[in-house]
């Protein structure tokens, strides 16, 4: 019976349980930050901005050779429907994942190489149809990259907030991207957007170098549990996904 | 002596004292939001996203049969360079210009015809380079226009927040439209970047209806006085800009 | 019609329309402080108390040469009826405020002549019928002129917290009083109490040196919009009730 | 030796060891509020303002037949020298001194006679030179007497923020006064300035009531201790410190 | 060589590196919650306690037959050395945490059986040597088991704060608990404490239900990243320590 | 007849009226801290922890050779039945109480002696039932005790958070211990329990030190009032069980 539920459901934006909704880059959109993309994967819009300074963060020691990234993430009021308050301060969805983006984007780059300045990548979320944190890390890793670049040496386009010194290698050791993956009704889907993500069973966050090694696993049964051959499914799905936001990502960057 | 300086001196992008930078417009740029626009002038970026609800704010009585319209203003930590930290409340400055837009949609809305609603406009700054308030309560207008439509009777894309009922009749009473003005170096000048606007002596923002009535009149002499004099010649500029704004925005919304 | 209106409303007090309310100061009120003054216009009275200290806010470079004046106001509790709620931060409405205060004491103060030195004064309002901000600053200015007093070499009674070094030159540039006018009823008027603030059309704040350059102007028709031919009333008004504002801070200010 | 010491020391204001500061009172100062007194002693100067609230706090049973008193206490930043911070939300010491003084007023007022009602009385120091708290409680006693007399029948100026219902007995059981005592240099004191109250080896709040009976007792050895026969000379000197101010409250209010 | 390595590497409590710290639980340690355990395992301490409530959040409708059951997460300032800082409101980490022990709990309890009430499990870390998250999962299980007797039929000892009505059949569908597992110096080690933790290249948190399955896996690899392979080897680890913290579970809760 | 109420009158517990609570002490409960101690008396429980760190509060001059002793108070959650919110902040109660701990333990600490340090008492109440203040001190002094061994010279066990320099001399100049009064149904009672404290016309606590002098006397009359001799009985009363808690203090610090 269950067969027979899945060869009827289709996905409502008619794409395969193993599809990425059409992502869509405008790197450099804002001329005030040093790296930007404007990023969106079907109806979900965000707007990374990389800006980088000197400083460090107080809880590192001021002798430090080495550098660090952070980010923020939140969502505007306009980017649901209805409208969602402005809080106060991030809330614990928003605190969980500025965290995970940032750890991302630090298990990539050298901070040694990065040297004694602090990166702070902002995503901020436009509009949100389900996977603003997987996006936002996709594209934090592309307005980043575009950053580091004016802090490189061969670069022409030398940041004007950072001119004492540059970058003597490129601090990146990988690339990195994301997607989530869920179980939907019984069956493994890619990519969910905002109204699969509600009914999803279980919902993972997969989060992988261009290499194809883990950076993250968040996987988590909200009132509901999953199996080991439920996780392998999901794993499988998520490598696919990723490996092709991989080539887009680089694709862009040679390009830009 | 002073007559030869003004004579050597050129506005950096080589605008005349009475010229506005250009403006572009993207109406409906967002699909959570009933209303919205990406407006732009030169550097300037705002994004303006006009949201309906069906309660009142608190402090209204419940029986009202009034709506009320407000705004929110705040600006993205990636907006400025170098870039500002992240404010989650507002700050007196933010507080200030939210008010102020606020002040200037309701002076061209009849709140009873709006009926017991709530309208909220958000003003996210995504590029500041000066005249970001003015800037936003130009769009602001333009986005929340869009948003009434989808409550308008002859609408067909009734939202759907407010599926109940639509409106009787249209709720403006004139259009908005604002503009800065400022003295630099003693000239009076139009539309303000944000290097003219630190160098400004008087730096005065305006916010004038469609049919040329005042709204607001804010002159600010920061460390500075002006005469009555100086006074109208900015009056006189403002005066000039906003109803080429006006243009702009009836043009921009009868071809939406 | 409207003209017979006009013949029979009379303001509450029986003031004609350029009238001022009569205005009561006693500088000196606190011994803790350099400077005060207690200071009333009709039921309108303010406590104003301008405190001098060595450091620096932190935005500005440790080795400045100038030095900086700014303000804080607050309502008490009491100041209206019935009782406001103590605020646990300034509003909106008190953030606005002593942004104004302070823009309009630093117009004419030569913070140069200052030296490093940071001038607080605090306006609170004890109690509220109307003009609390505009009383704020013509108090404001007799109190930090009795502050600046204490700092200044023919002062025999020199100020204990900066008893290290006087001021060479008198800071003030110019002197400064403020004061509102409103439109009611169809008719300018000048220095609005409460409940004439209550049915204004529109409302505007004057501030202005002795010598009657402007400071600032705030004109705001809260949903309600005025011509350039009310604007020119309003300020022939405020014009007025300055000037008288100004003959009595002087008085003041050499008799104490 | 110790002695010898007592016989070379006077009070800096030449007061007797027993002898309470001179005491101003100006009770109905503010037109606001329906109870309000400015009380000084010395230079210890407290707006006290009792306001009157139809409603109840929101812990209380809404079908409470007893009303409720509480009590605000702050310090203005110019009550000091130098300057205090504004502190919006009541730091330790406040939170302490406002909870004593709302079970002050408690301790003699029958809540079941003031009927659903909050009384709030303000107590907001414009000069500070030690006994801030006890003289605020002074201070609120005969400001909430005065606007108790507003809800009484026999009144001719009823609350007009309560006007629907009068009370119909004096809900005060007895009156209430307060001041300090300590321990300076090996002496008990009466009444502490500043200046003593920082040299104190033991400082002592006492408030009791009209009759003679103890509402509280505060008696604390900072980085010091006190023997039994040195707490019994402090309520010795207390205790006639406070009927002095029980007489003095008694003829304010017989005469106000 | 990586060989040599491990061979000479030792843990330093000399446990085998698939060998849990041993746990001692003091099921009831309360006597004011209705469920409570203080759980340790090594140096790791939390007491954890159950309340139940007959109210609902406020986000859940009114008249739901569903239940809700939520955490709470902090150290206490001793349970580090050195002290850390008391934070009164979760900071990132603690939001994080604990909202995947509500998450974890809500997976094995049938909230419609649960009724509409609130379970509320504090989790307060009194001594913290690593893998205070997952014992908080393990304790929380059991006392939040304690408190659910107390609302069964068949019990005894009811609880007072939900006298009205008592559950009708046991809301909990599977039991759960969890432990840490981890990468140092390319060993998998089961059940990390602090010094491991902080070596660690990879760190993962798994929580399973008693029949096997996942609720929620968190890997994440902290300026690292990890293969396929070793996340298996992590899986099988951290199985095993989980099946033996069930049965645990299971016999205490039979001999309470 | 208020005589023959008290003969039929018992308390809850069957405790004489000036018989303390059965108290358990178990010191050095934690590993974490330099000194700890689990302290119950009848139903109430704390956890007092006391650290040491190297550093100063902010507001003490750096150069200081004195140090400070400063304590937390908080109550989990659990504590109580029904459960309590957490706070966001030390709501006014335990600000209160932290306060009257810092204050007790200083006044029998030489700070001279403890040299430029900080000593950090947290007192987390794990079950309420009346008294945790005066517990609360009672065992805070016994966690600093043992936290001040392992900086003495002839100490083994020298804290690591400080190796680089012991104490000379003992910095304690006597014991401290405290307990609470009351007068309950006109009978004056030792260590009230949370219903007794309920039910109590007059709360009083006291602070003395070992060899008998007063510190703090904190005496309450919520509602109520009190007479000079029941303030005697108090007095009696609470000496009596202060010398048996400092027997008991004795006794665990020479046997640990």
């Amino acid at each position: 019976m269950r067969n027979d539920q899945r060869q009827d459901w289709r996905r409502r934006d008619r794409r395969q349980a193993d599809e990425l909704r059409p992502v869509v880059v405008r790197p450099g959109f804002l001329k005030t930050a040093p790296g930007s993309v404007l990023i969106s994967a079907g109806e979900t819009m965000v707007l990374c901005t990389a800006s980088l300074a000197g400083e460090l963060p107080r809880w590192m020691p001021k002798e430090s050779t080495k550098g660090w990234v952070t980010a923020e993430y939140r969502m505007l009021p306009g980017s649901t429907s209805p409208r969602s308050p402005r809080s106060d301060r991030p809330d614990g969805r928003a605190t969980e994942i500025q965290r995970l983006i940032g750890r991302s984007l630090r298990a990539v780059v050298d901070l040694e190489k990065l040297g004694p300045r602090t990166a702070t990548v902002d995503c901020d979320v436009l509009q949100a149809d389900g996977g603003t944190r997987t996006l936002s890390i996709t594209g934090a890793y592309i307005a980043l990259a575009i950053a580091f670049r004016t802090l490189f040496p061969r670069s022409e386009s030398r940041s004007e907030s950072c001119p004492e010194s540059g970058l003597e290698s490129w601090p990146f050791t990988d690339s990195v991207a994301a997607t989530s993956v869920g179980i939907v009704n019984g069956t493994p889907l890619l990519d969910l957007c905002y109204e699969e993500d509600i009914d999803a069973e279980v919902d993972m966050n997969l989060v992988l170098t261009g290499s194809g090694r883990f950076i993250e696993i968040q996987g988590t049964g909200e009132e509901s549990t999953f199996s080991e051959t439920e996780l392998h499914s999901m794993l499988a799905l998520g490598r696919k996904g990723i490996s092709e936001l991989t080539r887009l990502q680089n694709s862009i960057l040679e390009s830009h």
